[in-house]
């Protein structure tokens, strides 16, 4: 292992990933856990990550690149938002070096929003953004999850954003509504069915309309005999179509879609982007945080690559 | 207590509500207590009736009407709704006698619109419309809460309805989120300040943004410093906003609105309706849905008024 370069790691509120990096940028070990915000305090930051190195043979004078919520004000150590508009060059420049110990970690930061009207804030995807390589003058980049976030970037800088949180409101329905009754287990349903399309056609036609719609899921179960799978496929339906359909009002379809995949929820998010009329490219998520963090691991130790 | 006529219940998911009623109307006795739907279940729905009755000393020969909950499946016994449009003289015509005990005792159905675009379900409403008495041709009733619907009255029929989970959102947010941190104890901040109506009147021009702007909550308490009384304000403004900017779409603002007012919460659907441009009348939801039991109970025992 003596042609390692650092260790990356994208530590979120919920997981913990981490890759062993090469001098050529590739993969030499990876890990993943749950060890994120809260699975981390117990042990602490410090000793988690060194736990993980140790287990993985890497020495000391090793560096560690990190991004995502290990930066918050309840993470490790707070890397304070870069503003928009925020070139991506800006982000690297703003990483923080951790103190106290001897190893050299470093935390990029999130970028913030500081809007009246739409302040918004986004913490990991803005090194998604890093690993993004691209001759496009301008990009419009989609990336589902928790809180999903849509991006326009030009001339390399994080220009705008919005944060739709479409899986955090698919989690509260299915786990704490009176929907859950409806929806039942949500682990196992198949999401690409009439009823995921026909709401999602129906919230790109009428976002306005979620939380009117939201009650429907039990009125339909109620009502129309469906299924606990089919009222889970309806309710994933209704928000990523809301999502969607309040991304083409404000975005317009003319411009190309970067969507980030991730999965099966990449799927989803591919039938609903060709329901609303956008085109689209997909790209893989892990692979561009990986990217985003070896593009910042490179200009901070660049004799190790 | 020789002059009882009735005892009527208001019997909901979560709060039971009983008033002993007197030949002239009048209430002798009332009662409120937390046996709702899952309160009940451990004595029993008929014992929980009879410990309250024997308690006010409310002989054996005394009729009860039931409205709300206790009419579902998940209730004491099932009075299957009637269909849209639904005539408020139908609704009492298909109370259910509940059969195997000796006194008699009656509950009201809810409501079904069994529409493809927009079912819909009510339970309990359909009782403070009977209790609305009025000269007007037609009407659009607003009736907050835990799932506020907006009914289209008109010649003495239930037309239309929409529900807006608008008090479980607040409830789902405030108590489940990742937002729960930022709003912190939501039973005591005051509603009615600028990060309410900044939130309702950003929502009641753009309703379709609903899903973004609740991420902004967040953003706000850490990019402007909100504190968590603003941001309970500015969350309770997004959601009441995009309730009655949805309302408008649908019905415009040529209506004039019966606003069922239940306390502070009232206060907030005024303020709201009066910042999209609604002219309304408010009327007090209790007294609603008591006039409604005794309408009914009026028709089933006519000697005992």
């Amino acid at each position: 292992m003596d042609t390692i370069s650092c260790v990356a790691l994208d530590w979120g509120t919920s997981r913990l990933r981490l890759w062993v990096i090469d001098s050529a940028g590739n993969i030499v070990a990876q890990r993943q856990t749950d060890e994120g915000l809260e699975g981390a305090r117990a042990l602490g930051f410090a000793a988690t990550l060194e736990n993980h190195l140790a287990a993985l043979g890497v020495g000391p004078d090793v560096p560690v690149i990190i991004c995502g919520m290990a930066g918050s004000r309840q993470g490790w150590v707070e890397a304070p938002y870069v503003d928009t508009p925020a070139p991506l060059s800006e982000i690297i420049l703003h990483a923080i070096k951790v103190s106290g110990i001897s190893r050299d970690v470093r935390i990029l930061p999130g970028v913030a929003q500081r809007s009246a009207i739409d302040p918004d804030v986004m913490r990991g995807e803005e090194t998604q953004l890093l690993g993004l390589i691209t001759d496009a003058s301008r990009q419009l980049v989609c990336m589902p999850g928790t809180h999903s976030k849509w991006v326009e970037v030009s001339q390399n800088t994080v220009q705008h954003f919005t944060t739709f949180i479409t899986g955090e409101l698919f989690a509260l329905f299915a786990g704490h509504s009176l929907l859950r009754h409806s929806v039942g287990d949500v682990r196992t349903f198949p999401h690409d069915t009439p009823a995921f399309a026909d709401a999602c056609a129906d919230m790109i036609a009428h976002p306005q309309a979620l939380s009117q719609r939201l009650f429907s899921v039990r009125a339909a179960s109620l009502l129309h005999g469906f299924s606990q799978q089919d009222c889970a496929a309806k309710l994933s339906g209704l928000l990523i179509g809301a999502e969607i359909g309040g991304a083409k009002l404000s975005y317009g379809t003319a411009s190309n879609v970067t969507l980030v995949g991730v999965g099966g929820l990449g799927k989803l998010y591919e039938k609903a982007l060709q329901m609303a009329g956008f085109s689209y490219t997909v790209t893989d998520g892990e692979a561009l945080v990986r990217a985003g963090l070896i593009a910042a691991a490179q200009q901070f130790w660049p004799s190790r690559f």
